[in-house]
């Protein structure tokens, strides 16, 4: 069908952002609305204006032979805090207190329009280090980091809890949770990842940082390059944790069982973003 | 700021088509676009004459106080079946056999691209069942589940395979695996799901349906009424399984170890589909 500006956009945009990251020729759009390779760019400037203006995130053209325009989740500031701020309203809940004085949050972590905001978060901080996968540990790792990796068209690998895994041979490594102390297993089938990879891990929580510092080793076992690390929510306590470098969005800083209490932040990350 | 028509109408497709099922009112867009209502209106028409023509999904405009417009995805026959020949064509690849005859399918359940327009087909076959959650079984099903859940704008609730969880009081049941009869466990926390809830159920595999028997037993614990379930992948061994009703996208027809020939082809519900 020949469209006039005001349709043809409609559909361009569509498809754009329908898949992120993913680079499209100017002729699969010539070819698809029977227009001419300046009708299209246009068509891409108004839109990249657009995005720009209203900061729905970024349109990039590549130019040369291979070339193409894509869409790349960018979000802004105001967004990125406003979803973080929203966050910190739901998890400061006083009904989110469980026995033992843990934290509630599963629902959060499975509400896929909330985690769609997430991991563009995680995208926009994390789009410019050139990373081949996503990793993480299930099972509530992986909303957070498919949404991420989903954003920033990269395949997930997910880490598994459990060595009685029915995907060929298998790299399994022991660790102590910090808080706990307790010894625990990972495992990650080799074909999952190949050796040597480009990776950043994502995952939704972080105490000590056991966890993460056991993922790092298995990591090292792939030769894999950890890229950056992002965590949902970290506990303010201990300060000092197993691994160095990571984002964290959210900081618990204390949940008081007696007073039914809940008391969260945004980190220093999201706070100082400009 | 004020827009033409072709600027504005980049970014009110944006926003519809980020919210899939959010009603988002009129004046949202009147106040943020400094536009009549008319003219939205007009923007509206065009979006979704063109949603329809390029069967893109569809556009809703609920009328009354509580009304809105609202993006519904709904992928048209032609790219259903196009996206299950393609997933037929990934899984027959013969180096995906695993010792013992069981298939490697990990990385395309983990691979978001694709996951997230199998989360849509199963999004259209469902989108008429009034649901308010989905349900799925840790660890596999959590990539398709939350796409489709994405689609239909629902909460996800996963259940899991261990009862250690730290998420107050869990309901859990035994239940018998169809095929190798060995006695496992799931459990899901009370809160996850109000007792009376309209479900659907999202796996990612269905062998002889013990699982899946499991999944609506819980479900019973919790008084739920199961409207439907979606799996991807359905063995065509053996034809009995232990559940009556449900929608596969896949059928594996068969491994054959010393061949290395893996058959699989569309399911019924696909090449039915007109």
């Amino acid at each position: 069908m020949k469209m006039r500006r005001s349709e043809r956009i409609v559909a361009v945009t569509k498809i754009l952002t329908d898949q992120p990251y993913k680079l499209i020729s100017l002729n699969y759009f010539t070819e698809r609305f029977n227009a001419a390779k300046s009708t299209i760019s246009e068509d891409l400037s108004i839109i990249k204006k657009v995005f720009s203006v209203e900061k729905m995130g970024k349109i990039e053209t590549v130019s040369g032979a291979a070339g193409g325009v894509r869409f790349i989740p960018d979000k802004g500031v105001k967004d990125i805090q406003n979803v973080i701020y929203e966050l910190c309203e739901y998890l400061s809940d006083s009904t989110r207190i469980l026995p033992g004085g843990y934290l509630y949050m599963t629902d959060l972590i499975f509400n896929p329009a909330l985690m769609d905001k997430v991991g563009e978060i995680f995208a926009t901080k994390f789009s410019d280090l050139g990373a081949e996968y996503i990793i993480t540990m299930e099972t509530k790792g992986i909303p957070i980091a498919l949404m991420a990796a989903r954003a920033l068209n990269l395949p997930l690998v997910s880490i598994r809890r459990s060595s009685r895994v029915t995907e060929g041979s298998v790299v399994s490594i022991n660790y102590v949770t910090g808080s706990s102390r307790k010894i625990q297993q990972m495992s990650l089938s080799r074909r999952a990842l190949p050796e040597g990879s480009k990776v950043i891990i994502i995952d939704d929580f972080m105490k000590a940082g056991g966890t993460a510092k056991g993922m790092l080793d298995l990591m090292g076992e792939f030769k894999a390059e950890v890229l950056d690390l992002g965590v949902l929510v970290e506990t303010a306590q201990p300060t000092d944790k197993l691994v160095e470098d990571y984002t964290s969005l959210v900081v618990l800083e204390n949940i008081d069982d007696f007073k039914e209490e809940i008391i969260v932040r945004p980190s220093g990350w999201v706070t100082n973003l400009k």
